[in-house]
Parts: structure tokens; C-alpha cells; sequence
């Protein structure tokens, strides 16, 4: 059963909308505004903001200080819309109660910016943090919907690359598939509000272009040659539309011989743990994020 | 016997010169001239601007690629000239002899920022890098001049604040005595163009102002108490005018048990790895300066 704040929650977020209509500067700007009326900031979050190769990154850090796990994340918005503002509260949560310091790359979007833009600025972001001298053992790489998709595509490209695997790798309701084949785009049509169809071939049309490929394995991991990547914990919500980008993955992962860990949550919606501070299960969720965190990066890295 | 290209590095050097006579702006600019045209950088020299704990920096690497020992260098220039850019070719030399990513802080100068704006810059950069997850057994520390004192007041201000140490530290000719009582000043005054007491005791103005205490354990940390800090490794030229600045810091943090190795070169001036590209004796220090590095982070870090 799930809590009443997620029914408010879902009672706010209202039904459906074809936000595809909205300008993208719109859109943006609506999910700045929404991050900071919905979400204010806990006071011992801190953000600082860096540049680490040549990406701006905002650098947060909340809970005790120390030696710590460091966990590049790679924020949410349809590769079009998002920042590490709009998920300052998830960032802070995380860094909470995983005992990390999260770096979260402003990388470039599109459609300014297509394909493969923003996976240019996370593997620089991830290859210089290896040059500063973090350790790829201390090292998680981290992303919700299609930051989830990135951060999947940052561990091919970085293990094509012959850099050194990270410990680990979290995703959040993984944006997988930008050819919208899952079956769960329409089956739960209905019951996710945050995700349409509609909009996402949107935002694929303003990833990769009129002539771009969907299907391409760096713009829908899915299909990727899955061997030898880190292991990785996904987290989906089995009401959320992109249920089955989540679930396929898990499968093929799994066949490819990755380490693969599948939290399901049975009544969830889209990223639903980005809206920690309103929901139980949100809070829930980032307690499991944490775990294999932790599981993954034992004690300081010192 | 100094080789033939150090005497004709003397000789264009000149005469001893009243330096304090110039404008802080026109000696910066001299300084950023000197260097570009006096040492061009090698073509392996990898430099990328970076923003570490709200400090602008330089992140130096040359060589091959790969984990690498961390190297936060602070670059001399009397607190009040010089920049990552006048010492890329020592930077660049240094990162390919002792197989390290050097992280250079372009940090406040006096007078527009006097004691302990530098300091503050230099503790928030090692702050950040330990934040971010770079382990300190894996970080030096190092510094000419200037940064040399600055290096060492890093390395007491980060233990006094409980942070972890870092594997080392490099001094190379380092100012360690703002009260300007060592007797080295007179007795080369001339030997040493590049350090003369009237320019020496303007720096000194500049950075810590007219009621400044030069005495201060963290302006002067000749006088700070020594214990518990980092292995020392101390490169001091003889006939340079500094010269007791590095004696007398070897012989007090030995007494206060620090593993301290003093690098002597019997005829060197002032900062003369500075001149490396131009001078074998500069090549053979940064040998040495390699050889600590690597002695105190052994292998690479993974």
C-alpha cells in the first residue's frame, strides 16, 4: 500500500500532460521552479560549485565530514531539461545517507547540445576525477531516467575507453530505450504522470536529431554490449512508464554476466525518489541507494 | 662546478635588481613575460582549468596517462606575483618525472589579498580534494619560494584543523622566515639576483600589511611548532639568498621529529629547478623532487 503523502503527491502531479507543447525554455524553468517550491533544502546540505574537466559541477555534501565514497551523479530531465539544482534535495539525501561526497555534472543539453554532448562532459568529468588521484574503487557512478541512461552510457564508454571500472553504478527509473519499444510506455500511460509518450519522443527527436539512431547502444544503453560493466543496482517503480527499460535492462545485464541487483517497488511512479522529502518511499528508496553504496565502498578511503 | 648554461643563465639574469621599485602589476606582467618567452612549454604538457573548492586552478599532467600520484603546488612569487602559468614548465616537468597530476591553485596575491588569503585558498583546495575522495596517502604537497612557506603553513594548518595528512611535502627553496633574520640574505646578497632583502621586505609589506605580525607562525612557519607534520623533502641552493630559510626549517623540524631530507646544491640560486628547460642542474633537482615522490606514493593508485 502506499503512503498517503504519495497519493497527495500523485493528487498534485495531477493528470497527464502533453508538456511537449511547452517551449524548452519553459520547461526548464518550470522544473527549477517546481525543485525549489517543492523541495527546499535541508540546512546541512552544502554545495559548492567546481569544475572538473572542464564541466561545471555542483559539489554536495550533507551529514558528518570526513573521508567518504565519492558518487558522480548525473541528474534527470529528458537530456533536454534538469540540473544538479533541480535535484539538490535527492543529491543531499544521498550524500546523507551514503555517506558521499556527490559530484554532479551541469552537462550540456540538447537540443543546444545533442548526442552525444552530454556523454562527452560526464566520461571528462569521470576521467578527471581518475586523474586528480580518486581511486575507481572509491568511485560510484550514479543517474535517474535518463541520467540513469548516461550513467549506463558512461560505463560503456569509459570500459571501451580502458578506463578503470567504477565500484558501482545506481540507477534510478533508467531511461534505457529511446526507441520507446517497452510495452510499459502505454500499459501504465494511465497511472505515471510524469512520463509520456508524447513527450519522450520529444525529447529523443531533441537528443539525437531528425536523423539521428534511437537505437544507437551510447543513446539506448539497452541495446549495448552489457559485459564488463560494474555492478549495478537499478530501482524502478512497477507503475511507472518506464517499468520495462528498467526490467529488460536488469534481464540483460544478467545474461551478460554483470552483477545486477533489481529493486522493485511495486506502486512507484517515475523517479519517485526525487520526491524524498514529501514521500516515505522516496526516503525508503535512497536507504537502499545507500546500501549498496556502502556495500559496494567499504569504510574511508584513506 | 655549476654547468655552463647556469652561468649563462647568471649572466642574463643580471645584476641584483631594486625590483621593489616597480608597480606590483608591471612585476606580475614581467613575471608572466619572463616566463612564456624564457620557457616555452613541452608539447606533452596537458594543462586544464579547474575549480576546486571555489579556487581557480590549473590541473598539470604530462606523460602518460593512467592513476598518478596528486601533487597541490603552490607557486612562488613573493605572495604578490607569479601564477600556475609562470610555473606550467616546472609544473609540467615535475608531473612527468614523478608520474603525477599536479592541481596548481591560482590563489589570492597580496596586497588586494594579504594574509591568510593565500592560506585560505591553499587549505580549501587540500580540503576539497580529500572531499572528493583523492586519498591523502596519495596527495604531496609542494611549493617554491613563497609557496614553499606556503606549503608548510598548509600542512600545519591542516593538522591543526585534524584533517589527514598528506604523504609529503616538496620544498624548493623555500621563504620560511618573513622577519627576513636569516643571515643568508646579506651574506649572498650577491650571488642571488632573484632575491634581495629591500624586495624581500616589500613582499613582506604587501602581504601581511603595516601591522601585520611577521613573526606569525603561519606567515613565518620557521617559527611554528613542527611536530606531527608530513615528511619533509627540502631543496635549497647554497649561494642563494634564502639559503638559511631552508637550514634552519631542516634543523628545527628534525628536532621536532619530522622526517625531513635536505636536498643541498652547493652553487644554485634561488628557485633554480624554476629553470629547468634552461639548466642541467634544474633537470637534476626535479629528478630528486621524482624520486621523494614516488619513494612516499608507490605506485600508481587504484
Amino acid at each position: 500500500m502506499a503512503s498517503p503523502e504519495f497519493a497527495a503527491l500523485l493528487a498534485a502531479l495531477g493528470r497527464p500532460q502533453a508538456d511537449a507543447d511547452l517551449g524548452i525554455q519553459a520547461r526548464r524553468a518550470g522544473f527549477e521552479r517546481l525543485a525549489d517550491s517543492l523541495l527546499p533544502l535541508d540546512d546541512d546540505v552544502r554545495c559548492q560549485p567546481m569544475m572538473i574537466g572542464g564541466v561545471a559541477c555542483d559539489g554536495i555534501s550533507a551529514g558528518s565530514a570526513g573521508p567518504r565514497r565519492t558518487i558522480v551523479f548525473l541528474h534527470g530531465g529528458g537530456y533536454t531539461v534538469g540540473s544538479p539544482r533541480t535535484h539538490r534535495d535527492l543529491l543531499g539525501r544521498l550524500s546523507r545517507a551514503a555517506g558521499a561526497f556527490v559530484v554532479a555534472p551541469d552537462y550540456r543539453l540538447a537540443p543546444e547540445h545533442p548526442f552525444p554532448a552530454a556523454l562527452e562532459d560526464a566520461v571528462q568529468v569521470y576521467r578527471t576525477l581518475l586523474s586528480l588521484g580518486v581511486p575507481p574503487s572509491g568511485l560510484l557512478v550514479a543517474g535517474d531516467s535518463a541520467g540513469g541512461g548516461l550513467a549506463l552510457s558512461l560505463l560503456l564508454t569509459a570500459r571501451d575507453a580502458g578506463l578503470p571500472s567504477p565500484a558501482g553504478a545506481m540507477l534510478i527509473s533508467p531511461w534505457t530505450d529511446l526507441t520507446l519499444s517497452g510495452a510499459s510506455l502505454d500499459e501504465n500511460a494511465a497511472c505515471d504522470p510524469l512520463v509520456q509518450r508524447r513527450g519522450a519522443a520529444a525529447s529523443v527527436q531533441r537528443y539525437i536529431g531528425a536523423a539521428g539512431d534511437a537505437a544507437h547502444p551510447l543513446v539506448s544503453p539497452l541495446f549495448a554490449d552489457l559485459r564488463g560493466l560494474a555492478p549495478l543496482f537499478i530501482q524502478v517503480g512497477l507503475a511507472e512508464a518506464l517499468r520495462d527499460d528498467a526490467l529488460r535492462l536488469a534481464e540483460r545485464a544478467n545474461q551478460a554476466g554483470v552483477d545486477v541487483e533489481l529493486d522493485q517497488w511495486p506502486e512507484m511512479i517515475h523517479i519517485w525518489p526525487f520526491f524524498a522529502k514529501l514521500i516515505p518511499e522516496g526516503r525508503g528508496a535512497i536507504d537502499r541507494l545507500a546500501r549498496f553504496a556502502r556495500a559496494r565502498v567499504r569504510g574511508p578511503i584513506d
